[in-house]
């Protein structure tokens, strides 16, 4: 026994969270410095039936949220998902900040057996406990997110690099 | 303290190498059921400047053979990174998985407290506890090159789903 639950994922969503931030504030300057429409960016998408870059970073946010929330077994907040330009959505990268910083360390005492469920109530009902919840689904999902932004991104020419992807550790 | 190093790491690798080759195999098949040069999707890349999918799929490999490795206190296996087709790099990753699978869970006690040396003797070197080396940087580098595996081939229109890169948890 090595890791807490509360070191596995509050600090590393913070990371990316984080860098994620930075690499929206990228994005804006180079539309801003070459007069090129935000929702250019921000409506890209890698193939049409995939999310746009917005959204990627919306659901990004949704699991740095429910992630942690859930291990410390407290509400998870509610996003409306009213977010339409680069300054909201990292308004919104800033709150989901907050919020994971405000989960205290005690909370994740025991979260590794805390049994979670996914998709409560459909046919698709999963249960997992906190440790499996984190570490196979939680953290893969929000990679996928910020990844996905980032490639996103530097597939518009933004002139960002993987440094940028993995912020400060 | 709730999580063991090894739990941490080697399934979660395991996880994901078998997803990636999931989603080769599929890529593989889409190639060959439309008459598609195979090397037209191992060498797509999202930027002219960004690794094609045949290198995505090496890295990703290469981190989830030295991660493990390092951790557990042992050599990282060579590679010659002469892949070439989809069987190749299939068979890369069959063998990345067998040398994770091969490593002890006793070898990675204390792990989290290991030092790891990061670009030794580089003007970039940089010491890292096993902790950090694992959660803030060995993790999220495999996830984003498994995860941009896995947008290139979107990209290019392989029928696949995030079901496909979750994989099995």
């Amino acid at each position: 026994m090595s890791i807490s639950m509360h070191a596995a994922s509050v600090p590393v969503f913070k990371q990316f969270l984080t860098s994620l931030d930075a690499l929206l504030a990228k994005a804006e300057q180079h539309a801003a410095e070459r007069k090129i429409d935000p929702g250019a960016l921000l409506q890209a998408r890698l193939f049409p039936d995939m999310f746009p870059l917005l959204r990627q970073v919306q659901i990004a946010c949704d699991f740095a949220k429910s992630v942690p929330a859930r291990l410390a077994g407290t509400d998870v907040p509610v996003d409306d998902d009213t977010e339409q330009d680069f300054g909201q959505l990292r308004a919104r990268i800033a709150k989901t900040l907050a919020f994971v910083d405000s989960l205290a360390a005690e909370a994740f005492e025991g979260a590794e057996r805390r049994e979670i469920v996914l998709r409560p109530g459909t046919p698709k009902e999963r249960k997992l406990d906190g440790r499996t919840y984190l570490l196979h689904y939680g953290l893969p999902q929000f990679f996928f997110h910020v990844a996905t932004a980032y490639d996103l991104l530097r597939h518009n020419g933004i002139e960002i690099g993987k440094k940028d992807y993995m912020g400060a550790y």
